[in-house]
């Protein structure tokens, strides 16, 4: 059996827990999280889970194989991620894709200086989608690969409304364009991702709010919105909660060789999730199985999902695989 | 340089050639064929590839990192591929799936005792397609993951007509059923593979051929066409050649939890090929990198696609990987 520790409770922590109840090689040892007291309290889960504190850590040492990290990657995962490495073998979805080169730096040195195998960046984008993407450029070279995003709630930009001094809460659906999607199949030229891309915005503002500046501050957040096609909806709190409180997402990888070339060939990878944070989740989940039998084999350091053997994500042995799914 | 020798030169064995030249790391030193004396004789090919027979191979040990084995699964494989990796690391594309486990553990053998690391079975189905079973049994364990192949030329059916003592020559398409697509990518039931491909057959009979006797034998014919939706076509040699004188493939890998699920999750992974062998030769061609560098690593035996780390497949290292495709 895996013993798994969960590091951080929100909305993957919670499907971290949730999916491993039905994981045959896996056994949850407990959740570390700063609010280990109030959730002792709660008991809300349903599952009977020990919750913990961060400082009680250190002595949990020989009942742990791999921590999953569900920390957020604004905040949480550059600090801990690497200071967990040092001691444990530990899986994170940090997603931040302009920042992971310095963080798998910082994660490498903590894991070969620990002794530890740590697989950083997991989940489907980066993640599933990547491989997507690195099969497209290995096995088709001179294809173009255009990667698409949703329908879909982008957690990071649903952040970014809601840090606006006038919004009391916020959600953002990212929509792709279909005639970019039919473009990058076809073989046509795809433009730059905010042309691509249309953003849905569901804002709930502060009741003395004024509408017109708010619309005008979402409409030009540089990096965020400025250059998109944004679409503005102001909606009660209770409609926002009713008609927008799941976290669905999905999207498209596109590999597709040029039109002019003597072939036409097409792989596309297409996710639709009712659920971002439970298909995370699961990936998650096979990704600490990989990171224990890596270091187990005597690897150490840092990974992505670009440097696993496949196999090593399923429970089941190499020639059962063969067999069965090859 | 990664230095290339081409076993067999049908239509894989040519796609492979083609691509080659374009490829930065590798050098094809050659082609190994039966008909090496008529192939140099012709001259066809453009390229100025040094032809030679498989009795001359022996002499070639230094000159060779890499085989690509090209020839079939029905005789050529089963017989070659072991018997090269006695001496050199080996590529192939075998795909009969019932028989992977046999063809495994024979290269296998070889492959240890020889010093050398082979990787068979590769391309898109067993291959591409197996590494999306494998993602989706992995990832949504609670997943039905459905493989539906075409429209496109099957090779071994078109092979099996032209078996048929009427027969001068043939093409058999395999086309999925619309309907099942849906009902995987929806959740619902998807019933075994006779009831979701649909074969379509263009055959040139022999001028004294008893159409109905001809039609009766491929209705029933057992493994191939008994039990499916089979469409039959006599045509002239002129319009198969016209008409159906390419190799198109394709099909979908549908991973989908089921209906009932909290969460309903759908992951696809779908190929549409205007070149079956052109497609297959780009994998080939990534799988011989991954067994360089596996080799030199020291890694010694027989591998699938299953068991590749994914970033070997490129020519860039991992970390310029990491920061323009993570």
């Amino acid at each position: 059996m895996i013993r798994i520790l969960v590091f951080g409770y929100g909305n993957l922590g919670r499907a971290v827990c949730g999916k491993l109840s039905s994981v045959k090689d896996m056994t949850l040892q407990g959740v570390c999280s700063h609010r280990a007291e109030q959730l002792t309290q709660q008991n809300t889960t349903g599952l009977r889970l020990p919750f913990f504190s961060p400082a009680q850590l250190d002595t949990r040492h020989s009942d742990i194989d791999v921590i999953i990290n569900c920390g957020g990657s604004a905040r949480d995962l550059p600090r801990t991620t690497a200071r967990l490495a040092g001691h444990f073998c530990v899986v994170d979805s940090f997603d931040t894709h302009a920042a992971i080169p310095e963080h798998f730096a910082a994660v490498d040195t903590a894991a070969r200086s620990g002794g530890t195998l740590c697989i950083v960046s997991a989940g489907w984008d980066p993640g599933l989608f990547s491989l997507m993407r690195l099969y497209g450029a290995a096995f088709l070279p001179e294809a173009q690969i255009s990667t698409f995003w949703g329908p879909g709630i982008s957690q990071g930009h649903s952040d970014a409304l809601r840090r606006l001094p006038g919004v009391l809460d916020a959600r953002q659906y990212t929509i792709p364009s279909p005639d970019a999607i039919a473009a990058a199949r076809s073989g046509g030229k795809v433009s730059c991702a905010s042309h691509c891309h249309r953003r849905v915005c569901y804002v709930v503002p502060k009741a003395n709010a004024d509408l017109l500046l708010l619309e005008h501050a979402i409409r030009t957040m540089p990096g965020y919105f400025a250059g998109y096609d944004v679409e503005i909806h102001f909606v009660t709190a209770e409609e926002l909660k009713t008609k927008h409180d799941q976290l669905p997402h999905g999207g498209h990888v596109i590999c597709r060789s040029p039109s002019d070339c003597a072939y036409p060939q097409l792989a596309e990878l297409q996710l639709q999730l009712a659920s971002n944070p439970d298909f995370t989740a699961g990936i998650l989940i096979a990704c600490a199985r990989a990171a224990f039998h890596l270091h187990r084999k005597g690897e150490r350091g840092c990974r992505t999902m670009l440097d696993i053997p496949p196999a090593l994500y399923h429970a089941r042995d190499p020639a059962s695989l063969r067999a069965g799914l090859l």
